[in-house]
This record gives C-alpha cells, structure tokens and sequence, in this order.
C-alpha cells in the first residue's frame, strides 16, 4: 500500500464547503446587482504579475507579505496583494481603449503571507469600485451613496459611513510648518481607535511638539453637527478653500437626497496609506463596532503615475468580503444562500430510473431545481439525504404511481404525503 | 520625472475590459443556474496549495509546467493546475462533512506555464462538475445529460457527445496480451482525430504487433448505429460484462428520455489520463469540431486515493471555459452581457446634481441601471460618452424640467425626444 499524502491546506488558506460558499456566492450577487445599478462595469487581471509592476522598483513595504518567485522563464513575478495596483497598471495599460469617467467593479482574491495569528486570511476575497478620470464632488458622492446602497441592499440598515477630507488636513499640518512628516502625522492619528486619545496626542507630541499635538487634537474632535464640525475645520485649516467646499457640496447633495443621518463628518478619518489626496471615508457598523471598517477608501490624484504620465484622478472603495461576512453572520443575517425549491426523486425502484429523470427534468423546466437519487438504497438512507442536503421536498413513484403517470409527494419539513397526485398539482403545491 | 514603470502583463496573461468580462460571466451564470438546477453545489478551494498535495510524492510529469515555489515559511508550494486534484484533497480531507453521493460543481482559475505559442493561456477558467460516492448508470446518465443541458442553455443545439468505456477497451488490451501497456496504448489512440487512422495502426504496431493494431483499429471504428457499435465492442472485448451493460443502460434512459440523438458512442474515445476506469467523454460542436472537445470527462474508481484508504468512485466533467467562449464568438452566438436598460442623467447643470442623482436613484429603483454624468462638460461629449458605454437612454433636466419636477428622454439609437415628461412616463418609454 502506498504511502498516503496528509489532506490539508496551508496555513491562512481555506476552503469553501457548500453552505459557506453558497452564501458568499449570493453576496458578491446581490453586491454586482447594485454595482450594475450605477453603471460600474466588472473587469478582470490576472492573479500573477511582474513583481515590478506590482512592487514598484525595487519594491515596497508590503515586500515581505507578498509572495513573490522565479517562474519557469525566470521572471519576478508576484501574486497580487490588493486589486488596486493591478488596477493602476490596467488603467495605464488600457487607457487608449477605454473612455473616461471609467467606472469599474472587480471582486476577486488577493494574497498576502501575514501573520496568522491576527485571525487573517493569507488568500481573501477583495471588492473594489472606482470611478477614475474626474475629480468631482457628483463621483464622490456616487461612491459614498453606493457604499450606502450596498450595505442596505444586503439587508444592514444600522451603520455610519464616517468621512473627511485628507486635503484639509494636510493644510493644518502645513499650517503646523510640519509638512515633512505629514505622513507619519496621518498614520498616528489613523490609530486612535486603537490606541486612544492621550496616546494620539503623546505620539504627535514627540513627532512634532505639544502646542501642535494640542491643535491636531482639537482638529481631529468633531463638532456637535456636520455644520459646525466643517466650520472648525475650515478654520483650524486657515480658511475656506476648495477642499472644504468640497465637503460642503458633498453634504449639501446628502441633504437633497435625504441621506445625511448615514454619514458622519470625521476628522480623525486620514486612511494609512499614501495615495489618498482628497475626502478618505470608513464604514462602522453600529452594532458591532469592534470588527472595525467594512467598506473604506478615498479620493487618489493621480492613480497611474508609476506607469504613465497622463494624470489620472479617482475616487474609489474596497470591502473586504470576508470581514462583511463574518458582520452578517454576528448580526445574525437572514441573507440564505438559495432559497429556490428543490425536489429529490426517490430511487424506489431501480427499473423506473427513466421515469424518475424524465420527472426532475420536467421539475427543471418549472423553476425547480431536482435531482434523482442515483441508487436503490434503503428509503430511509435517501430521507436522510434530502434532510442532510436541505431539500424541501421528496418524489416517490412505485408501480402505481408510474402505470398513472402520477407521483407521490411528500413535504419533508411537516411530512405531509400527497399521495399520487398530477405533476401540475405537485408543482402548484411546490409553488406554494 | 521617476522612471516609468512598463505597464504590461505576463505572456499567457490576460485583462478582461468590461465587454469580455460581462460575457465571461453571463456564461457562469447561466452555467451555474444549470448546475444549481442539477442539485449541483459550489465548493471553493485556494489556488495556492502545499506542492506534495498538487503533485504527489515526488512530483508527477505535469511538473514543468506547475507555478512551485517556496513561501516566506519554506514551504514548497503550487498553484493548482486543475481543480480535479484539489477536489480529491478537498475530499479526503472534509469526507465527514459530507452526504455522499456529493454533487459539487466549482469555477475558478487555473495556472499552467505552458507554451503560449500554441495559443494557450497560462492563467485560465475552469468549470468542473462532478457526482462523488456512487458508481452507477444513473450517475454516468446525470453528467452526461448535464452537459446537454449546459450546452443548450448557452444556446448551441449542433452538437454531440461522443462517448465510451474505458473498461471494455482494457479488456480488449487484455486480451491482447497487453496489459501492462494499455496506457500507452489509450494514449496513441487518444491521437487519432490529429494524427489519423493509418498514423494510429502503425504506432500500435510498432508498441505490439501488427495482427493487435488491426484489432484494435476494428475495436474503435464505429458500426452503422449505436446497437451494431455496442454489439461489436461487445464481441472483440468477449462478451457481455458489467462494463457492456454500463452503456446499454446509459443508452436505455437516453432512449427514454430522447436525447440520444446527441450523443455518440464511439469507441475510439479514450482520454489521455491515467485515472478514468469507465465511461469516458468528449463533446464537439458540428459546426467547429476543429477546436476540439469543449466538455470532456470520465468515471474514476477511486478519486482521492493518494490522501485516503476510503474508496471514493465518481464521475464529472469539465468545460474550459475559454475554449467554450471562442466557440460561442466563432458561431456568433447572440448571447449578450447584459441586457439591462440603461439611463445616462446628463450633467445639463452641476447646480441641479441633487435632482440628477434622485432621479438616478428612482430609475435604479424601477429596475433602470442608471448613472450620472459628473462634471459640466459639453452634451456632445457627455452623448459621446452614452455611446461608447452603449447606454440607450439619457435624461436631460434643466431650468424647464426642474421647475415642473419632469425630465426629457432622449432614445439615443433612433434619436427620438420625448419632452419634459413625467419620471412614470420614462419608465413607460424605456420598459418598452
């Protein structure tokens, strides 16, 4: 006898059995539904690219989560760790056959080797949209309006969508005459969910000084309204500019459609990475706060500028499918993966297997999904079976039943029998 | 100015731009309804996989063309090839989770470093469907009528199934005294629709003799009708046999079900691999046979032998589905993307951006994909616009429309105006 290998994935990978797979299947539906609904249309890269094109030259900080090899032609090559920088490249590589505003979805896995032990995945689903080559108030509030049409249409009514402006902000730090370290500013303010206030502030404190620390302090404190939290920003920055107006035009178009009490003007909002240039926006979940942002992003200036010279400005936002997943499961979501009707054709008696396909093919054509118990085992193994699957109804012809082209039905939740009924009374019954 | 970056991908790489990934995922759709129909279930497995699972102990022969690296942990590991040996480690690995016979369908990307010169992708979409657990006609049948099935969703009525058992054909080796070299010969065999008749008996010949080429060749060559085809398999295999019976049977419920004109029984089917042990095939298009078999697959003994004792039988198929969408673009096929009406809100004047993005919303609420255009530029490249994305409506709202809370629709493929008319109105005209 041969030696077995063990079964087994590696380490932060997984697999899908069916019930998991279904759901997160209906999810990504519902969300391409919507997607569709604002005229984003889905595109695709490849899940292996050079690892400069990916990493920049020489690489970047994220190197050591990436898996990156020699392939068989010695290329460096990478998998991709987010689908923004594919993106980038495909906007740059593509930008000739493509019209611009350029609204595009893309649902797909990424890879990064992180730690473990944080409860994060090394293989996950990502869910990007953007809107590239307008920099507008009109794309901004498109994509925060359809974070909120997303989030609602798989049934999440209780969250906040916090935004600000990562321009307004850098005017305060400027103002500061700390524009050096505004990145490292950004980066300390982005924590104080984690870390807290007084720890925020002792940070920038040593970064900068404490007068500073105060101010950015009192920056990031958001006001007792939206008015009134714009109106300190504004000021704390030295005045009114067009990064304000642009929060004002935003929320002035929330006010019309009647959708304000969904987002709430944050200043402490700044999004860790470089590239966000205007507003920055992070989705909380009222009741379960703790599991952190599900849907985050911003606005970039300049999108491609590692592959191209052409300017190109976006707007865009990510969910992480795997983090909303594990929201809808703590909400205790009523999202089921399928709710279509099914039927199971018993195998009672081998030699009526033609009647029994012929049955679930007709059930098929009627919306209902069927399928025939492929063996004569014991009627009780093929009950256990319909239950284990979770299907709703079983089929049941013997001799009488097949001599008057009828069947026996029987409802496997309340074990009600129709006994030798019509096709169309089963289905009427299925139906109802 | 930074160097920049070459924005490229990988040779055997591709970007799929909205219009090609809209179609690749209308044909998953449409696929999966019919899977689901089936009381097929989706599974997932990651595409990066301990090698030593991907390639056995040692590594197999497929070995030169499997992406094999080693992660940041050491550990030697592969992107998957197919997704028929991640199945057999996915089922060894959850059996008692399981009901068996379990039906799981799975689409998703493999990974091949293969000579793109031929025309293939190293990155491409597979779609595998398989019933485990039970080895019957019944089964066989199902898989079978599946593939009919899929195919017909898709709108291709011109083709057939050309299928056989694998398990007669061993028996005519046998009693050729070949045993021990039936691989090699299925495989020569497996070459007879590039390399031809005459090609196929003198490879034989030379591996055996020539009195066994001759059987052979008899053996493959098929009689006038599926009873006189079977009769002679049959007959040079010697006698009847489970085997035999296996496909009198799968013809019987063809029969019943009348379907059998789409299937084929031709004895020269074979398949390469080593793991089918029954019936076994191959699905052409009348119209294209020169691309190939666009569903292949067979019945194995015993699937997931390299990781468990437990006898685990099956039957499945698969569709590479990229072949299947050059097919459908080579028949011109009308299967389109997305069918979905359309509106463009045109930004007439960004001071009315309120009342553009209602009436988006309201659209998207009737059904109505929908999207405004963002920044205040000239109608003729907004129209411009409409056009390249293929919209079929825009809605044009001025001082006038705002006013009288109406809108005008433009039918932008025959040019017609419908002015200032009520949000019911539009709906009318669109859904029309």
């Amino acid at each position: 006898m041969n030696d077995l290998i063990q079964a087994r994935v590696l380490k932060g990978f997984r697999d899908f059995l069916p019930e998991a797979e279904i759901k997160r299947k209906k999810i990504q539906f519902i969300l391409e539904e919507v997607f569709k609904s604002y005229g984003f249309l889905p595109i695709d890269t490849p899940v292996l690219e050079y690892a400069e094109v990916l990493l920049g030259k020489g690489g970047g900080e994220t190197d050591k989560q990436v898996y990156r090899f020699l392939d068989h032609g010695g290329r460096d090559v990478a998998m991709r760790f987010d689908l923004t920088v594919p993106f980038a490249r495909f906007m740059a590589e593509h930008r000739s056959e493509l019209y611009l505003p350029f609204k595009r979805y893309h649902i797909g896995k990424v890879y990064r080797g992180e730690n473990t032990q944080r409860g994060r995945y090394r293989e996950f689903m990502q869910c990007d949209f953007d809107i590239v080559g307008t920099d507008c108030a009109s794309a901004d509030f498109e994509i925060l309006a359809l974070m909120k049409g997303s989030l609602e249409a798989l049934g999440i009514s209780k969250f906040r969508i916090h935004l600000s402006n990562r321009a307004v902000f850098n005017r305060v730090i400027d103002r500061l005459g700390a524009a050096g370290k505004s990145v490292g500013i950004l980066r300390i303010v982005d924590k104080i969910h984690k870390v807290g206030r007084e720890q925020v502030r002792e940070m920038i404190g040593r970064e900068l000084d404490s007068r500073a620390a105060d101010a950015i302090l009192d920056f990031i404190t958001p006001g007792s309204d939206q008015e009134e939290t714009l109106e300190k920003m504004t000021r704390i920055a030295g005045g009114e500019d067009e990064d304000s107006r642009r929060l004002s035009d935003i929320f002035s178009l929330m006010k019309t459609l009647d959708m304000e009490r969904y987002f709430f003007l944050d200043p402490s909002i700044t999004r860790g990475l470089d590239y966000y240039t205007g507003v920055v926006f992070e989705t909380f979940l009222s009741d379960i706060p703790e599991i952190g942002s599900v849907c985050s992003g911003g606005r970039y200036n300049n999108l491609a500028s590692l592959y191209t010279r052409e300017q190109l400005p976006g707007v865009g936002s990510s969910i992480g499918l795997d983090r909303l997943i594990a929201a809808l499961d703590a909400l205790g979501s009523g999202l089921r993966g399928d709710e279509t009707p099914r039927v199971l054709v018993l195998c009672f008696d081998y030699k009526f297997l033609g009647y029994y396909h012929d049955l679930a093919g007709r059930f098929r054509l009627s919306g209902i999904a069927s399928e025939v118990f492929p063996e004569n085992k014991k009627l009780s193994a093929q009950f256990n079976f319909a239950e284990k699957k979770n299907i709703g109804f079983a089929a049941i012809c013997g001799e009488d039943e097949v001599a008057s082209r009828s069947l026996t039905l029987k409802n496997l939740r309340t074990r009600e029998n129709h006994e030798k009924i019509s096709f169309e009374k089963a289905i009427e019954i299925i139906k109802k």
